[in-house]
């Protein structure tokens, strides 16, 4: 592959409480997952995000989470799957009315923090939301995580979707990603976090901790605005594709 | 004019909570209002309320409110103009998205409870409230409250609107309600209901109290679902008109 | 044993919207879980409960939940154990401020819906609940499903207690409840909830659906408020007890 | 007056977001107005807010403000007076429960935001909104912004109560803050804020803009914790006030 994408969580700020640099992300990422006011985001936060994006030329998703504030949408739920179904609806509803107000679309939906780990290990679960986005959209473009039953069901589905890959994170020779408590779970370091992603992205696999090669499709890379070196990873990953040759460039399908 | 809609406000269901007798409206209105989870519904709600009224050929309209699921949206809050506009364009949104995955469609927009009271009042934040939801679909409908500011503000805008009366409520002279307090201000008696409201889609007019004449175009007739004879003045409006030459049927623009 | 209590939830109504039937129950129950604003009720809806509670002679216990409105508290959430403790401090907290302000008092504490069933089978997480009460008020009741891991908990705590059986579920060899989906698993007949209940609490014993005894302390029933013969079977209970010589009487500690 | 107490909201993070830089205040200050959950705060920051603040022997208030995360509590909400009452016995109760798990106490009361600017306008609403802080807690010391309707409130109740100044704003004649529009509304020097505070707290009064004297029970200074300047103003006001002989110590009624 000589092309890839890089895809951020944005608009996670919330009334007067800020999170992220979401303006310093929009010179480095391509495509930017924008919170929908469940677990983050709200209303004033997706117009002036989406407005942003926009005018950057950065694609935009929908990043739908469960319905809890307190807990950011990373504490687990167990919500029938209509209900999941109809929360994807919801929020991809919401997040397409807030882009066609600013001009914009959005191309893309990608689920956030505990649903997207719950969707990563049950395939039903993972169906039920997906369902939900083409059930308003036909063509949105599903990001899931390389690898996982999120990839799985997009399969299935026979739907239009793009496979993820974590800028800075381990993985074990199952595709799972090493437990964070482990050493070497987290990449810190901006110097190897670029040049190792650019090394999957020519060999179009992930490559784990044990040097095994899952091949996959590796059309965006997961960057992070927050951590004390999570801007500089981001810059890093950005600056050795380009230098190793590979464009850098919002995904198409 | 020798045609009108009825309309009333539905999806007023939160998670567990049952309001209303949805099914029982279904088959006298022509339009629903269904709420957008801010005051009152929920995704689930929604999808389930959205689909009846498709079954039953009944328009569907986004009904937005404040965020106040406590208070049913009817407490007054001061919200800035902008946020207004974007907590329009979201619950629009979310309902657009709702309505696309059961086959439907979002023909019309009308503010619910305090929301719609402070812009029948207040030309500004009726302005804001309707620009928002035109930033989302310049072709939906705006259901305005006869004779108020909320009129004035889609005059102004020259969006397509239809004007509402109410089926229940005496008028003031300047096309304000009576006062719930003052003795005739809500019509109870089924009998009276029918055919005073038939009297006003003749004239084109509402007729107030004092027997004035407020020439306007009613579009609409607001049923509402609850309260003892709720559901009798329904009927009752509907086959006075129906009775009277009226054919009622959803609005077009 | 010859004295029994009779407990059910209350106070689930919420803003504008109804349930359950809490005047009817008043005259039946002897101690009241009332929802602290989490899962179900409200600061208007506790202080009209306790008030009512408090004029019946009802004993008001706290019934917190899992913040999920749209779920009523019954989606299981996966909460870090210092946050349920901290959930329930606030929960019965607010319990306690509201009964002290209508001149009562919380006496006891029970855990509602997924928040409950989890500390059934949970001892950490009931645990972490249950000393969460105990920091607010060490002397507070804690009501818990007898013979689960809820009643391991309050043994190794060394607190205040009291054992609850269900006056209308069918029981398993191990204590758990006959799955719903099962026949015979909820009992719906008043003619037999009593007589089975009497029964049980005679002997001190959970009776199983295959005859075995589980002894154990049956301090309270768990009677309902809703469903179509709830209001039946809970009067049916009581006569039955009063009948069969056992004191029907708030539980003391 | 030779002592004043120096008070500042805190306890303002919500979730994964946080606000203001509590532990720098807590230096500095010696009552802590903890938020409640409403408009800011949840039970876990709560929990963490209190014990610092015990740690740090600063005094612990309660801060309820309105139900509006998005918000923050700065927009006006028109809730009838009964809600108002049992809203701030539930986030007072809440409250008093998360100081009693931590061991310390809740001593005092002071309204948030939109709230607290309503009632020092509107007399009844600061009666219903200190009425229910004294049906929980008759001890409790209610902080009332000086010369306002809120002091005339707590006056009339003949409840404990102490009257604050702001240490950055200006005063019209009327006792009013001067509009943040004007020049010289809010004051940024920290070198013009102490001498400023000192002068006022020596004099026992408010110093208008204009140079008028108007004589009022100036016993805490509310500081804050966010803005450029505000941790400087903070300490500028807290050793111009030692040095000029005043003692610093939380109020005792």
């Amino acid at each position: 592959m000589n092309r890839v994408d890089l895809n951020a969580d944005m608009g996670e700020s919330h009334g007067p409480w800020k999170m992220g640099d979401d303006e310093a992300l929009l010179n480095i990422i391509t495509s930017a997952n924008i919170a929908c006011g469940f677990h983050a985001g709200d209303p004033d936060v997706m117009a002036k995000t989406m407005a942003l994006a926009a005018e950057n030329g950065v694609g935009i998703g929908a990043h739908p989470g469960f319905p809890d504030l307190q807990g950011f949408g990373r504490r687990n739920m167990k919500v029938p799957h209509d209900s999941l179904r109809n929360l994807v609806r919801y929020q991809l509803g919401a997040a397409r009315g807030m882009a066609a107000a600013v001009g914009a679309q959005v191309r893309h939906l990608k689920l956030h923090g505990a649903l997207a780990n719950m969707c990563s290990a049950d395939i039903d679960m993972a169906r039920a939301c997906y369902q939900g986005a083409l059930d308003v959209d036909p063509d949105i473009i599903i990001m899931v995580l390389a690898v996982t039953k999120q990839e799985e069901a997009v399969r299935e589905l026979g739907c239009k979707w793009v496979g993820e890959i974590f800028a800075d994170r381990a993985y074990n020779d199952d595709g799972t990603l090493v437990d964070r408590a482990l050493p070497g779970a987290v990449i810190h370091d901006p110097d190897i976090a670029g040049p190792r992603i650019l090394n999957m992205v020519r060999e179009g696999a992930i490559i784990t901790e044990s040097g095994k090669r899952l091949e996959t499709s590796i059309d965006t890379i997961c960057l992070h605005g927050d951590g004390p070196t999570a801007v500089q990873i981001a810059k890093s990953v950005r600056s050795c594709l380009i230098e190793g040759g590979i464009e850098v460039k919002k995904f198409q399908r």
